[in-house]
């Protein structure tokens, strides 16, 4: 398995798929849908739909029929950084190294372009999936929870609540953590299963995989935070320890941090060679994971 | 058919879908569902779900069926409310007689609820359709076209637009209507004939009835902001001649306004005879739109 094809084999396929899927920019209101397109297709690392396809080839599935699942996944994945970007939220001016979206357009323009991408995650799965009502109804219900109140959302509620109280403890970071980051990560394990036509035990190892990555890529973060520097990042560096936020950093020091992440990426591959099929470009994807430096 | 009684029904029956099938406002993060439940429960009008109950009644569906289609319908509604109110887009104080989301809270908070409301719904479809697969993917489709960036948020992406342009046609006005009201009204009527198992000509007509009722609705808004006060609207009037917003009063005057709302109604309530069942309680909402003070 030659990793560095392979991943470009699933990053050209989800571009393709981002182009294909979205409405042109000049439908309709072409400010709205060029804002959407400026955000979603950025050079971003697209590590959500990887993931997606990734599972779905190792789980049997050929072609591209997990292709729209992956682009619904960067809608969801796209707007929360949007509306996470805006002045009420981070108020951040950069993003992939270019200007965040309310920066290029304007607030109105970004908390728009973020709702419509939420809103286009459901219409591409709604659309694609049409022939397929039970898969569609599944991708749609794991997407819509994984997305959610009391995952997502819920995560970057509390994510907001925890800089304003200097007490946050390991716990609180944990939920912020398993839902701010290792839910997307999850579902988009899981979307690819789904595809694939996993059992519901197979489902299940890829959530615990989705879970340990999800950990691995956040903890990561947080060292990237503390140790990058903008112009590597894409992104403004040295936030956290700015904002004195609590962080794993913070927790547990530098190298505990990069020890417990690579507990979990352990054990996330581990569980990706419990599954059917050739893991090896999973597994090289957590290895990735753990050693990038943006 | 005694017109208060029924819709007191449908709303009772609304308000307790509403407490039932959201999150409880305790549910960690309780700050973010409890500004959910804030928004959501706060004595609206509940027009759309109860258009989706009455349609479906109308077409022969007995017991709560619809009940989550027309939950889900006010969740989205609500969440384009808060965000509409937020102070990027028309800064507003006041909604439904008390503040605002981002008033009563914060700004943040109010892009989250505003976000998770979105989402919520199609949780809500996911959950409460699991067993009627075929009927989930429809209805999750509606509603994500219906709210998307071509409709709803396309429309108010135009009417923000045409706020800072004082050439504004009749036909950028018609676009405005059509998708930031009309939209949402369709749906609702439509996703009422989905759970009763409509016929596509039939799901065709309430999609006709929709189009002539959101029309309806919006030019009375428009002649309403002219005449009514900020008391009786529950929420600032005056707003579009202050703003100098071309508005379907501005183009054609309040009397040509009421002319073709009522047009509009007549329309409405034609297709709704058109349509089997008893068509009384709708057409009579009809006329009650075209008839009311806030």
């Amino acid at each position: 398995m030659d990793f560095a094809a392979t991943l470009q084999r699933h990053v050209a396929q989800t571009e393709h798929g981002l182009d294909r899927c979205l409405p042109p920019a000049d439908a309709r209101p072409a400010r709205l849908h060029t804002a959407m397109r400026y955000s979603l297709i950025s050079g971003g690392k697209l590590l959500r739909p990887v993931l997606t396809l990734a599972t779905a080839e190792q789980l049997g599935l050929t072609g591209d029929a997990a292709v729209p699942a992956a682009v619904a996944i960067e809608c969801i994945h796209t707007y929360s950084l949007i509306h996470d970007d805006l002045p009420c939220m981070d108020n951040d001016d950069l993003r992939r190294g270019r200007p965040t979206a309310h920066r290029q357009f304007d607030e109105a323009t970004a908390l728009l372009a973020g709702d419509a991408l939420l809103t286009e995650a459901f219409v591409i799965l709604a659309r694609h999936y049409a022939d397929r009502p039970r898969l569609a109804h599944a991708l749609m219900g794991e997407l819509a929870n994984a997305a959610g109140s009391r995952r997502l959302i819920g995560g970057q509620m509390e994510d907001l609540l925890a800089e304003k109280r200097p007490d946050t403890t390991a716990a609180d970071l944990e939920f912020i953590h398993l839902n701010k980051t290792a839910a997307m990560i999850e579902v988009a394990l899981v979307m690819g299963g789904l595809c694939a036509e996993a059992s519901p035990a197979q489902i299940e190892i890829l959530r615990s995989v989705g879970h340990h990555l999800g950990l691995t890529f956040q903890i990561i973060d947080d060292v990237l935070d503390a140790t990058a520097d903008t112009a590597t990042l894409g992104k403004t560096a040295g936030k956290d320890a700015k904002a004195n936020k609590t962080t794993f950093v913070k927790l547990h020091g530098i190298e505990a941090s990069r020890r417990i992440a690579r507990e979990h990426a352990d054990a996330a591959q581990a569980a990706l060679r419990s599954l059917p099929g050739d893991p090896s470009f999973l597994t090289a994807l957590v290895a990735s994971m753990l050693a990038r430096s943006r």
